[in-house]
């Protein structure tokens, strides 16, 4: 593959403006609706059970999320999933929350057992997914984003889903058939995690990537996995950018959604990423799920 | 009437500070809630089914909006829309979703079939409401404003309600004895569709200025139709002037609060409205419900 | 006691970085988390009944805010409380919505008669919780802080909690074995009660606050009274400062987190608070709950 094809993904997502089915924790909602709008994309955010499924087959991508779950909108979200697998829609599942109790491991666990396109998290909760490490505590993370890398190859070996990997540098991962490839972002702001929400809109702004994607390029060969680059390239930037404005966490989260509007695709194809490539390891970590 | 009162009727909202009952949708709750606190309304969302309906009693206006219903918060709609019934409580209704499932379609149907005060949606909304287009999608409205007229029409014999019509240029229809009159706001800002909540909380302000009015002026004549003219000027005015001020959408929406606080109620009566009056058509379209 | 300790918790409650469950209103959700989040707390607001419980075993303070409770929340909070008693974890309620309905103050009261740590609320809600004044409407409080002292000095000897009375100016009351102590922080600012979830987030803040006094200081003497002191004091002068600053309620809001996550510890200890101690009365009023 090129280096990566964001610029041009960025320039599609505004001309697609996929349309993005959000089952999500309320904390999240108003700041994830703001940054699917604020790049050009349209969110919609009904989590009944009565149509969620019905509601999917309209969508170009699919977020889930059980932060603040509600038994209906467990049950929303196991008929939008289904709705997801039936017509090949993209999804990205967010396991915030595993590790912290059972009963949240494994609704998580049960997501991710469907193949979801990406899974996005946090050190610790990649970590968790692999039975490795301890899980997250509330929106916080206590492992490295490297530490988490053995972590992160396992999961994607498993599910053969992209593995996006939140912290103060991304990694997004996939297994190939013979290797493991692995895309590394810097950037952001050390204000992004004293802003609720930047994690889990980063799960969306993924869909919305993915969506683009799918409709511009097809789902050959890596593109969601260039998509999941695209995504954090453009908030990485819009991060930095806002960082640069901020006075607090309270102006950062403003300036970075003007940031995410304004970003140029130019700017985004002059990111550099470092894309490293290595051979499948001949052993692997159990991962029990 | 007089041009409209706006000016008068924004001056009253302060005096009157009106308790505004919102059962309306999680992504939207804070800036609904932000937008009713910033223009001098009183707001409240409790939305269980136990007690909406005892509250409504205590409230001076009742919006309604179903974006993201549970079942209890479907319960307490109903108790609550009892409730403005028995008391003759303004209230409006937000069709968002209409259109998008059955089940949120017949929803919707429901609470339209009791005659609020006013039904504030977007031309696909008002345009599904009336058997005509195909309804949402998420957020975004894909007709346009003068095309929903006719629906508009429609639906405000259909129901007596004063129909408020959201987009790039704004339309209040009402239908009389024996014409129709239409209102058409201009204004407002391109970012206002790129923040989440402005539509949902444009029908809670509709319902703090009904709830002026009547106070105020009473029910009498046509004062439910200039009040909801009265919120779609303070509203537009205050995107325009936020507009002026924004980076993107994420500042446009922290000066629009600041905007609707600090609007004088001089600036609202010297604003241009354009008003309609025609005889009502003697046939128009079939309005199934 | 010293005047306050509160600079010296404000050092440590970025040290201590505590982890706070908030069982709250889905309205102020997303607010609270970034107030938790800007003066260095952790929140989570997972409210399952499945595992509120368990979750709360780990959390350092709880909060428990009823203002939008579905029948899930209120299972998550009865589990969330009962943790709380048996490890001993300091907890706050916060009563909005109490004499508003019967259904909310029996819910309210059947919390607060488990003898949180603290009680915060505004003046009508507390003359409420003493069977005095008519509670509040919506989230306005018609009463004033002082003609409210009589009531919080009831509550603070009924339940044992400590009474945080929100207003123009601040009153924190304890009842010890023979006196009753009165703290009054003035500050703040006039934008504060027009942006939701102020109030609700300084209990998220006290919360705090408790948690960080307790694992630095312990839990004997006044700790949590001089907790709930430094929260306000944190509270107000980041108003104060973010008053400034503000064009508005939405400026305000923005600038408010900004200050809150900025507020060195030095001008915390320089602030001035009124104390007072006076004997307890001979005679007190009735409180039946």
């Amino acid at each position: 593959m090129a280096q990566h094809n964001a610029g041009d993904l960025r320039a599609q997502l505004v001309a697609v403006h996929p349309l993005i089915q959000n089952i999500t924790n309320t904390v999240v909602q108003q700041f994830t609706a703001n940054v699917l709008l604020a790049v050009g994309a349209s969110p919609a955010m009904l989590d009944h059970e009565a149509d969620a499924g019905q509601f999917a087959a309209m969508a170009n991508a699919l977020l889930i999320n059980f932060g603040t779950a509600s038994n209906q909108q467990l049950l929303a979200a196991d008929a939008a999933m289904e709705t997801a697998r039936q017509r090949a829609t993209p999804w990205v599942v967010d396991p915030v929350g595993i590790g912290a109790t059972e009963f949240r491991s494994v609704r998580i666990r049960q997501a991710v057992a469907r193949h979801p396109t990406v899974i996005r998290g946090n050190a610790s909760e990649i970590m968790a997914l692999a039975d490795m490490g301890q899980g997250g505590r509330g929106v916080d993370t206590r492992d490295d984003v490297e530490a988490a890398l053995p972590a992160a190859v396992t999961v994607a070996r498993k599910t053969g889903a992209v593995i996006a990997l939140s912290g103060a540098r991304d990694a997004i991962v996939t297994a190939l058939p013979d290797s493991i490839r692995i895309a590394r972002v810097a950037g952001g702001h050390a204000y992004m995690p004293q802003v609720i929400g930047t994690g889990c809109s980063l799960g969306a702004l993924i869909a919305a990537y993915l969506a683009t994607g799918r409709q511009a390029f097809g789902a050959e060969g890596e593109q969601d996995f260039r998509a999941t680059l695209a995504a954090h390239i453009h908030f990485s930037l819009a991060g930095h950018k806002a960082g640069e404005q901020a006075a607090g966490p309270g102006s950062f989260a403003v300036a970075f959604l003007d940031a995410l509007h304004s970003l140029p695709a130019k700017a985004m194809d002059q990111t550099d990423v470092e894309l490293d490539s290595r051979p499948l390891p001949s052993s692997h970590g159990a991962c029990h799920e």
